[in-house]
């Protein structure tokens, strides 16, 4: 991948690489790249089930969805990948009729261990499967209750590391173990993450390139408080919403030395789908949008406009013969100049050279680091979220 | 459907009952609830094929599946809608492996007549399916060349009326033709719609409704500029993205009589899954963001938590015995109280009776006067998008 930006910021250093480093250790996502998976590969390979449900919400799905949907329109994954994540009784009883229950292996998957969707989903399962170490496997932390109920009743368990929190966690267990029981090259996800932090840490490219990003949304916090993600893509789709989660949930803090609320807002677009809907409100609204488009080079599928002339649509002959790749491309290029051209809108494009394991993985550990350097340089901590707690508490009253 | 508000801005009228009363006529929306539909109902019979594609994008998709995906958990339609909207290759390549052409209809519709990305998905189909009255349906603006394509080759063809713009065009026959055609009761759509109608009209109680919340949004405009949709319910995901086209499309412009930009960024969120993501940014980021809750009263689908205590877990035995949708909506009702607590974010709350053609109906309707009361209020043209022309020359220049 490589990120062609056009901010005006001047770069700045100051010391944001020694606060980074001084953090490892502490934060755990910052080692997953380099960690052996050697169990988890073996394991996979066991599993001769079909049908796959992630049980789990937020960090303990977003992230093996935006691999899953990344890959499945173009390989075609060994195994079928569901995804119970709400309380939702209209989908959840549209999910389990249509399932297999005897090609089912379900993938129990909370950081805490008590997630209320989870377990509710859980107990709901155990009325209609029998808790074996062939039907459950548990994703959690070490201490949790189901790591208890995993060693009490044999069943194979996965543990996620204390220190990676939930929104960073596609690159542990979290995400590994599912995907690897479908059939993804979880080497090449951890290659590509390897490769981005090598070059920001060596002080490389990508350093430049999130630095001076980062520095760009800091300082203009209030001004761009708005970051659209313009994917060119459909393959994007949930990538889009792994990201919302990560700059959302991360970057929406009270400052560490302050009493001030600040907050950087994400927003996914997919295009060009999306020049039909959100484009107007980026060229005409207030200028409180920055705006990141990711190209993929190479779409490997060629499918060509044929050179067919329609009756009265003969103005549109232009793009006979023209690749569907090359067409999204010039639109998404089409729409850069457009934007380029009001001059008050930051932009920047991520290209990635095709889909596949290696530039997701890529894409996960650039904008990962870009979070981390963005919660810096605002004095937020980026790996917690205590906002969340007083609705957990609400709710747990009106069952008094 | 019921919506409570918890805002403080005085009730103001002025005379923007007069303004919408103005406008009728001119613009065509307003009209579409009491259209006769017998025509589409009896052409909606005598199809028989069970693929039915769409070939569409933007205002001539995102309603429809709206629809779609609202009652599509709860009841089985008749038969299965596709959506060809992106250029997107590897897309289009996934959804042409597995389609029994023999047995689909496409439906093309575009209001302009010659939008490229259905131009160019148009021709491609010709390569596969002869151009026949059997395969084929156009829907389009009187006067456009797919029209005229349609009288040559005696296609079947629906008008959209001149006066309705694509993102208000989910009544008329681009989303009623389709619908009709896989067994979802346009009538209780076009019924629901009337009913907000009426009572907006009438000075009821959507009149009250939507005036007290347009004018808070408009007096906020630079305050509050994130208009959250925090629906729960899995069935109304396609309804935030209607949403957020409508929303942002209609109010990200220059107001009529200033050089100002202005605009509302629409957000779509799912609970309570999106707990788990957008949330925190909510209750700790900057204040800058209005949040609506959409609940539904009956979700029809009863399943129960069952009463098992799981080993290690058992805290979270007060779940037990507590219907799926009884946790949804206490969930919604936690967060609720949770940012009510905060006492400086603007909430309101829309409650709908069940999963149904009427309350989507409902949904559509006051969200189309919602929209044109804030533009109003704005002084901002609720009905054009002059922003996205640009990106079309400069990519037309591309292919000289």
């Amino acid at each position: 991948m490589n990120n062609k930006q056009f901010f005006s910021v001047p770069y700045i250093e100051n010391n944001i690489l020694e606060q980074l480093l001084e953090e490892q250790g502490e934060i755990g996502y910052y080692d997953l790249p380099s960690v052996n998976i050697d169990n988890i590969k073996n394991f996979s390979k066991s599993i001769k089930k079909n049908n796959i449900v992630i049980v789990g919400i937020g960090g303990s799905s977003l992230g093996t969805k935006a691999v899953y949907d990344f890959l499945r329109y173009s390989n075609k994954q060994e195994k079928k990948l569901h995804f119970c994540e709400s309380t939702d009784p209209v989908l959840l009883n549209s999910t389990f009729k249509d399932l297999d229950l005897e090609d089912t292996l379900f993938l129990i998957i909370s950081k805490s261990g008590s997630t209320i969707e989870t377990v509710s989903i859980f107990k709901y399962i155990l009325t209609k499967v029998e808790l074996t170490r062939e039907n459950f496997v548990i994703i959690s932390d070490k201490g949790s209750p189901l790591e208890s109920l995993a060693i009490d009743k044999d069943l194979p368990y996965f543990e996620i590391p204390q220190n990676v929190g939930g929104r960073f966690s596609v690159l542990s267990t979290v995400g590994l173990v599912p995907l690897a029981i479908i059939g993804v090259d979880i080497q090449k996800l951890l290659d590509g993450a390897q490769k981005i932090k090598d070059s920001f840490f060596n002080k490389g490219e990508s350093f430049t390139e999130i630095v001076t990003k980062a520095s760009f949304y800091a300082k203009n916090v209030s001004k761009y408080n708005i970051n659209c993600l313009f994917s060119y893509s459909e393959s994007l789709r949930s990538f889009n919403d792994w990201y919302i989660q990560l700059w959302g949930e991360s970057l929406g803090k009270r400052q560490r030395h302050s009493y001030l609320n600040v907050g950087l807002t994400p927003i996914g677009l997919i295009g060009p789908t999306d020049q039909h809907s959100f484009l107007q409100l980026i060229v005409e609204g207030t200028r409180d949008k920055s705006v990141t488009f990711i190209k993929v080079k190479d779409f490997d599928v060629h499918m060509q406009i044929p050179d067919i002339s329609i009756p009265h649509l003969e103005k549109l002959d232009f793009i006979n013969d023209t690749d569907f790749s090359s067409l999204i491309n010039k639109q998404a290029d089409s729409i850069i100049e457009s934007l380029a051209n009001k001059g008050d809108i930051p932009l920047d494009i991520i290209e990635i050279d095709a889909i596949n394991e290696q530039t997701i993985g890529e894409l996960f550990f650039y904008y990962e680091l870009l979070t981390s350097t963005v919660a810096k340089m605002l004095d937020i901590n980026a790996y917690d979220q205590p906002g969340v707690e007083d609705g957990k508490k609400i709710l747990r009253g009106y069952f008094d």
